[in-house]
């Protein structure tokens, strides 16, 4: 492979207020590329290193990671800030939201309201190593999401009624907290954030994943569907919720007092390239949400039967053929 | 740094229809992290490889881009798929929107509706090597657009006055096409996706980027302001156009026959946590376009003014403190 030529690029992927390498150089021998990096001085304990190396062949990206940690690989206030946003790809919505949460070996993470386990068994496998405790206030949710976890032969989470309102246990417990679909259902949210914040040890993080049912749009373009829509978000809003806050993470963050806040925006973008986000997430997810409401809505004379029944129908449109369908998450991760 | 270990967690970053690398290792001696990478067989001839890496420490990270390339760079088909989405990241719109397109060096580029040149710059910046032609029918914006081009020291563009539904060039003209925030001007959009497909090389690429004003959302949420983004939808709409064409680009480009599409939404999102974007996106470019088009939506009596210029307030107050703004752009790119 001679005439190789190389050119450094990287202004232009420069994030802001980063580290910066010392030295890097990039050679080709033959078949084998080889790429140098010299880490800054100053990482000689308890650091861990992880490589990230992407190789793109004509307009095919293969992605893969490798790690090279100290042998000492616990690392207090290691958190999951690191996003790199692959959602392009993402094939399923696990992927989209979960990906790039994981904690390391020896840590301690509290999950906040688990409900069934929908969200604890992506987040274990994540992190193998780390030891969760999962609670939720329902007993009869507590069993199912005991079953479900040990139906996916997972061994490091230990889950637990309890309210999140008044947890049983002592200031600096845990390492990280994990709060996913939880705060929609509540009327105050902010309170729940400040309360589980003295659990959490100096330099811990909280991750925060919500939907946000006013970020939905599709094509072909429909009012009644929005009309639908809005009778699931006006059901919640009297129920005390609110199915709108993923747009709010930030602010509540900022309000409960943690640090280094960073808001992560995941847009599920489906259309009939993604068959597997049109049938899971358009159809069998959304929509079939929003049908699920009917009869209380039309109870509550939120919504007349009609405008609701042409909204179902024009959002399975959306799943048809040319249609498109569009849907953010807000994922936010703080440090205390 | 003794005691280094090393893992492969390479599952669930793997994307679909990848190519495979044949051997992969990573060291590290010292302060120096040594990446080998060995390309599959075949790969001898006019082929690019490119390597991105990312370092972190903590939670720090640190992208960089180098590139390995033949002496002949020329690649025919060469696509600017490559979407890595640091979007989170991103601190300018044009990082959002552009950092991902470039083109190789000596390759011919149309530029399709290139207006006053705002978008030629960046995408000249980044194809330094690519011979780049715009086009725009306004004979008074080719003149500006020559004069910013010029003045930003840019070489490899020519200028000139065309029609897009009736181009003077032969037949196979261009390696690739770019077209950005034109469709949603146009009462033809699908046509004008298929009149410019011939001048296209069999195998070259066409990207389109276009907004969606539909996809606006905000805290504190507004109807007032929701209504005065809808005042402008309904002039554009009026004048033949489509403020919300971005999700469509998927169908368009289907029916106007490209292949390969792939669709990548980005969104920006702005909260006090960017001030570049707080003052840059969403006060002096979406609420000031807003806003610009005050006088007209009243005179067509689409809006009551004391609506509009609440909503004009509302989209200010999204800009401060514990305001969040969100608005999203589609990149679509196929293949001829």
């Amino acid at each position: 492979m001679k005439g190789i030529y190389l050119s450094t690029a990287s202004q232009s992927w420069t994030l802001r207020d980063t580290i910066s390498l010392d030295k890097h150089s990039l050679h080709s021998e033959g078949r084998n590329v080889l790429l140098t990096l010299q880490i800054p001085s100053g990482l000689e304990k308890e650091e861990k290193i992880e490589v990230y190396f992407l190789l793109y062949r004509w307009s095919v990206p293969k992605f893969q990671r490798e790690r090279g940690s100290m042998e000492r690989v616990y690392i207090h206030g290691y958190n999951s800030q690191e996003n790199i946003r692959l959602q392009d790809q993402a094939s399923t919505l696990v992927e989209l939201l979960h990906s790039d949460t994981f904690y390391p070996a020896g840590s301690s993470v509290l999950e906040v309201g688990c409900g069934v386990g929908a969200q604890t068994v992506p987040l274990a496998r994540h992190s193998p190593n780390a030891l969760i405790t999962s609670i939720d206030i329902s007993e009869t949710s507590v069993q199912r999401a005991r079953r479900k976890v040990a139906a996916a032969g997972i061994t490091n989470v230990h889950i637990q009624q309890a309210d999140l309102f008044n947890l049983p246990y002592e200031r600096d417990t845990f390492d990280h907290i994990f709060i996913c679909f939880v705060l929609e259902h509540l009327s105050q949210p902010l309170e729940a954030l400040q309360r589980v914040k003295p659990l959490l040890r100096t330099g811990g993080t909280i991750t925060v994943i919500e939907g946000d049912h006013g970020s939905v749009f599709f094509h072909p373009d429909s009012e009644a569907a929005h009309a639908a829509i809005q009778s699931l978000v006006e059901l919640q809003r009297q129920a005390g919720g609110n199915a709108m806050i993923g747009r709010e993470l930030s602010p509540l963050l900022h309000h409960a007092d943690y640090s280094s806040i960073r808001i992560s925006p995941r847009m599920v973008y489906v259309d009939a390239s993604k068959p597997e986000l049109v049938e899971g997430f358009t159809k069998k997810t959304f929509t079939a949400m929003i049908e699920g409401v009917r009869e209380s809505a039309l109870r509550a004379r939120i919504i007349e039967p009609v405008v609701f029944d042409k909204g179902i129908r024009d959002l399975y449109r959306t799943a048809e053929g040319d249609g498109v369908f569009c849907y953010t998450f807000f994922k936010a991760v703080g440090k205390k």
